[in-house]
C-alpha cells in the first residue's frame, strides 16, 4: 500500500515540475518575440537572421555536453547509447526541418504574411493527429476538442482588425497556397512528434539525447549558412568570418532565450509530451500579443480577448481531470422537467 | 422494471421532440432576420415596426384560443387554473420586457449599435446565472464553459472585419454604456428565466398559459402604440386606423413568423428550458449570417467560420452526455509515460 502512496506521490510531484517548466517555456517563448522585436533597428536586422539559430544549437550542444559530464560524474546509472541504428535516427529531425523551411518559402510565394500565419495554427490540429497516430497516445473527444479550440483561439486572436491598412481576404489565395500552407502544418508537427518519439524511444540519459539532436542541428545549421553564402557568390566572404556582424547585446538575450527555449522543448518532450509543449506556445503568443500592448502601446483588440478565453476554456477541457468537470451534471443532458398530463 | 423501459422511452421521443421543435425554432429565427430585412424598401421601413409584435402578439393569443377550445373539447383532464394569485404573475415578462426597452433606448445613447450588439451576447451568460439562482438548476463546470464559449463564439462572429468603413474602438465607450448594457442583458435573461418559471409552475394547459401571457402582451403592446401617438400628438391620426398601413405580403410574413417563434418558445420554456432556447437562437443567428452571404452577396469572413466552429463545440459540450465526451482518456491528463532512472 506505502507503495503505491509513494508512486501517487512522484506523479504528483511529477505533473507540479511540468507545469513549472511549461509556465517557463511560455514566459521564455513569449520574450523571444519582444526580444526578436528588440533587436531590430529601423523594422530591419543589422546582423544575419541565419546566425542565430546555429549559435543558439551551438549553445544548447555546449551546454547538454557540460551537464553529461556532470551527470556522469556523480551517477553511476547514466544510461548512453552509442549504436548506429539509434544514432542515425538523429538527423532526422533536422532534415524535417529543413523540408519545412523550403515549403515554408514555397507557401509565401502563393499566399500573404498573415495568411500564412492564419494558416500556421493548423500546426496545433496536425500535432494532435500525428500525435495519435505515431505515437499511438488516446486523447477522448473532449481533448480532441479542446485542440481544435486552442486552434480557433489562437487564430480568432489573430484576425485583422477593423481599420488595418492591408486587407486581403484570406480565402482568396490560389488552392496551392492552401496544400502548401497544409504541408508546412503537417511537417511542423511530424518534426515535433518524431523528436518526442526519439526521446521517448530509450532511457538515454537526456543530455545524451540532446548532444546528438544538437550535433546534427549545428550541422545542418552551418550547411544553410554556407549555401547562403554559395547563392551570393561569397561576395559577403565566409559566414563564420561574420558571424557577430551587427551583434548587439539584445541580439545575444534572443541567441541564449532561444537555446533556453530549445533545452525546456527538449525536457517536456522526454517527460510530458508535444501537447503539453503547443499549449505551452500557444499561450505564449497571447502573452506576447498582451504585452506589445503595453510595450508598443497598440490598441487592445476585441479578438485578442476572445482568443485568450478560448485558449483557456481549452486548457481547462484538455488538463482537468474530467470528474471534476462533470460533477455536479443532472442526470439528463436535454431537462424535461414539466411533464404533461 | 418494464416501467422503467417505458419510461427511458418516453423520456427520448421527449428528447427527439425537442430536438425538432428547436431545430425548427432556429430555422424561424432565422427567416425573421432575413425576411425584416427583406422588408424594407431603400433601407427603411415602409410601414409602422411597432405595428408587428403587436400583431403577432394578437395571432399567437388568436392560435392558443384555437388550440385550448380543441383541447378542452377533445380531452377532459386539460387543467386550467384561473385564480387571481397566479394570474397576476402574467403580466410581469411584459413589464420586464417594457424595463428592457427603455434601458435599451438609454444604452443607445451612450454606444454605438455595434458595441450594443456585441454586449447583447452577454445576455447568453446572464441566462445562464439567472437559470441556475432562481430556477435552482445546477449546471456542471463543463455546461458552464460551454455557456461562455456559446457567448465568446457569438461575439467572434461579430468581430468588425477589417475594410468596414465605421470603425470605432469597442473600448471606448463611457462606463455607463457598459453597465446599462449588463443591466440589458440582465433584463433579457430575466423575462426569459421568469416565463419558464411561470410556465413550469403548475401543469397548467399551455394553451391556457400562453393566452395569459399573450393577453397581457397585447395589452402592453397596444399601450406602447398609443404612448407613441401621444408623444407624436396624434400627428399621423390614432394607430389603429393605420395599423396597415405599407403593409407588403413580406410584412405580414414577418407578422406570422414572429408568431410562430415566438409559440415555439413557450413551448420550449414549459417542456425544455431556457438554455435550448438560447442554443437555438445562437445557431439561428450564425445561421442567418451564411444565409446573407448568399442572399446579399456578401463576403464570407475568417470571424464568422471561426464562430460557428466555437457554436457548435459549445453545442457538443453541453448537450451531449459526458460519458461519451470522456470515454477513452488516459489516466493521467499530464501524461508523463518516460521514467527517467
Amino acid at each position: 500500500m506505502g507503495s503505491g502512496e509513494d508512486d501517487d506521490k512522484i506523479r504528483a510531484s511529477k505533473k507540479t515540475l511540468t507545469v513549472v517548466i511549461a509556465a517557463i517555456l511560455t514566459l521564455l517563448t513569449s520574450s523571444q518575440g519582444i526580444l526578436t522585436a528588440l533587436s531590430q533597428s529601423n523594422g530591419g536586422y543589422d546582423y544575419d537572421y541565419a546566425t542565430v539559430p546555429f549559435l543558439s544549437e551551438l549553445l544548447k550542444l555546449a551546454f547538454s555536453g557540460v551537464f553529461l559530464w556532470n551527470e556522469v560524474r556523480s551517477s553511476s546509472s547514466t544510461q548512453i547509447t552509442g549504436d548506429w541504428k539509434t544514432m542515425r535516427l538523429y538527423p532526422i529531425p533536422s532534415v524535417i526541418y529543413l523540408i519545412h523551411n523550403n515549403v515554408q518559402f514555397a507557401t509565401l510565394t502563393y499566399v500573404d504574411t498573415s495568411t500564412y500565419q492564419i494558416m500556421g495554427n493548423l500546426k496545433i490540429v496536425t500535432t494532435g493527429i500525428l500525435f495519435r497516430i505515431m505515437l499511438k497516445k488516446k486523447l477522448s473527444n473532449l481533448q480532441w476538442m479542446a485542440i481544435v479550440l486552442l486552434t480557433v483561439g489562437t487564430t480568432t486572436s489573430q484576425i485583422k482588425g477593423c481599420g488595418e491598412s492591408k486587407c486581403e481576404s484570406l480565402f482568396a489565395a490560389p488552392m496551392q497556397g492552401y496544400l502548401l500552407g497544409v504541408l508546412s502544418a503537417c511537417l511542423s508537427a511530424l518534426a515535433g512528434v518524431y523528436t518526442e518519439y526519439l526521446l521517448k524511444k530509450n532511457n538515454d540519459s537526456l543530455y545524451w539525447q540532446n548532444i546528438q539532436l544538437y550535433g546534427f542541428g549545428v550541422l545542418f545549421n552551418a550547411l544553410r549558412l554556407s549555401v547562403d553564402d554559395v547563392s551570393a557568390s561569397f561576395s559577403n566572404g565566409p559566414w563564420w568570418f561574420r558571424l557577430f556582424n551587427g551583434y548587439s547585446f539584445v541580439t545575444w538575450l534572443v541567441v541564449i532565450n532561444l537555446g533556453c527555449t530549445g533545452l525546456l522543448v527538449s525536457w517536456i518532450m522526454k517527460y510530458a509530451d508535444n501537447i503539453v509543449k503547443v499549449y505551452s506556445t500557444s499561450m505564449a503568443m497571447l502573452l506576447t500579443m498582451v504585452l506589445s500592448i503595453y510595450l508598443f502601446n497598440l490598441q487592445p483588440t476585441l479578438q485578442l480577448f476572445l482568443g485568450i478565453i478560448i485558449c483557456c476554456m481549452s486548457l481547462q477541457m484538455y488538463f482537468t481531470p474530467p470528474h471534476l468537470l462533470v460533477d455536479s451534471l443532472p442526470q439528463s443532458s436535454l431537462p424535461l422537467s414539466a411533464t404533461r398530463t
